[in-house]
């Protein structure tokens, strides 16, 4: 990339400090001064071009965001607060100075967008950039802390609870999967006002994702379809033959992926955000309850495809 | 890649918990207890395919062991202990779960070379995995602890120090870039025996790292070409055309990258492990003492090439 010690400099003109970070990126490590006695939680996700993000229709600050939006997903997943990030990014040879810069204010305001009353912005505070013949990826590591909630795992769901969404789910691909808002806020006030038993975000789809919760708590669980919250995006999929016409908006609900919307289960939540769609049983299987029927709901698989996606070699 | 689930539960089986780790990889983040009072030192850096390692050539042990062991040399530069570290890799389809295997354990083994009397290993936490048409490319995120020493930035050289090097330098092309050991328990002996004021590895080649700490530390410095330590490698070099047969072996020790040897200004250090090649001076500018004559020393660039690399499109 032509301009890249330009870009490298205007990206640590881009760095703060505050109580927890003490020294920024430009040193070989950020240095942070993590609050006493509150557990780090620590993760780490990427965005490649044909998988996550199409970088002949996205724009860079919409794929910058979504690579730290994915990140706050998973603290949202775990109630957490979002702290500190660092990225690293690989760069095609021919991305200008100008592109790099959108991609980091990208994940800079996707970091400060989560910022409320409850919440404050998750900072930049260290990267490496490198500049290759392959095409753009951007990884993102995230620090959270739990700030007084303990983190909600996924193995804590029992038989009884209420199966819950927050929000409606299937047909991201038309364009949600770059767009959504982490439930950062969300997952705190949900965990603060009632008792979380085992959380997630959806990112691989309803089906395997409750799958994951029923398989770490060694339990079961039954869905009924009618309530299962479907997103106008899974119905407008079934109208576009090319993309998802061969499934029914239902089956879109179940088993597309990033709606980054929290799965949660609760035996007592009552907040009017959160749908219920079923309830964890003792049977480790997972029963799809649709007109009077209960079936088997097994994933069909995180089938994502980003329409530019090329074939396999 | 086929048998993708395969690698990723064996990835998990890998997991240990420990006094900090108290939830390791799994979930959707790793929960970490962190020692109370103790700085949190954190980074990432990549490799890819074709610019830091060559798929043709080298090993995916070898490949592995390289993202971790430039994570490691970045807390080496700080004198801080690796503690933990997140990964993601961006697989081709092509590859097979026994190669995806043998990428994580060169990690995990280069986390685990480290570990002696006064060093842990370094163990990995979290992941993501994604498979995609593009190149191998593999990132790491790493946390430290100060733990005792105050950690060693780049800003603080001053008029008067020395500039030491830990080893020979120059020519790591032909093997060494992917064979390093990182300094990490050497920073910490030597940080704890003298008063080191400024410290960097060197990544990016003498010049430009010691330019680096120069404009970090608001400096210059007078470097006697006799004194630094040239390796074989660089020499060897001279003797190969295709490679580096148009610079003298000095040249190379003074602009080659990746030797990761440490770097560092210091007032008293006497440890014999340590060579001394010049001093810090008032006068911002960064001379090259040779031949009785002091000329200005310019970093020639980060120009290591693999040979596989292909020229920009």
């Amino acid at each position: 990339m032509p301009g890249e010690f330009e870009f490298l400099n205007w990206v640590r003109s881009q760095q703060r400090r505050d109580v927890i970070v003490q020294l920024p990126a430009g040193d070989d490590l950020a240095i942070l001064r993590w609050p006493a006695d509150d557990l780090l939680l620590v993760g780490i996700d990427q965005v490649l071009d044909g998988v996550h993000f199409d970088s002949t229709i996205h724009t860079p600050h919409a794929i910058g965001a979504k690579v730290m939006n994915r990140n706050l997903s998973d603290c949202a997943a775990m109630a957490c607060l979002p702290v500190v990030a660092v990225i690293t990014f690989a760069l095609p040879r021919s991305v200008s100075p100008e592109y790099a810069k959108n991609l980091y204010a990208g994940i800079r305001d996707a970091g400060m967008a989560i910022a409320s009353e409850d919440v404050s912005a998750c900072a930049i505070v260290g990267g490496d950039t490198g500049v290759w013949n392959g095409p753009l990826a951007i990884t993102c590591a995230i620090l959270g802390r739990a700030a007084g909630i303990t983190p909600i795992q996924r193995n804590g769901a029992r038989p009884g609870d209420g199966v819950f969404v927050t929000g409606a789910i299937g047909g991201s691909i038309l364009g949600r999967h770059m767009t959504f808002s982490p439930r950062v806020a969300l997952a705190r006030q949900l965990a603060a006002s009632c008792t979380i038993s085992a959380m997630i975000d959806l990112s691989d789809g309803l089906s395997r994702d409750l799958g994951h919760i029923c398989d770490e708590s060694s339990v079961g669980a039954v869905i009924d379809a009618a309530q299962i919250p479907i997103h106008p995006d899974a119905r407008a999929l079934c109208n576009d033959r090319a993309l998802g016409g061969d499934r029914s908006p239902l089956e879109h609900a179940l088993h597309d992926g990033e709606d980054y919307e929290l799965l949660f289960t609760s035996p007592d939540c009552r907040d009017a955000r959160a749908i219920r769609i079923g309830t964890i049983a003792a049977q480790r299987e997972v029963l799809l309850r649709l007109d009077g029927a209960d079936k088997p709901m097994r994933p069909a698989g995180f089938e994502h495809q980003l329409s530019s996606e090329k074939p396999a070699p």
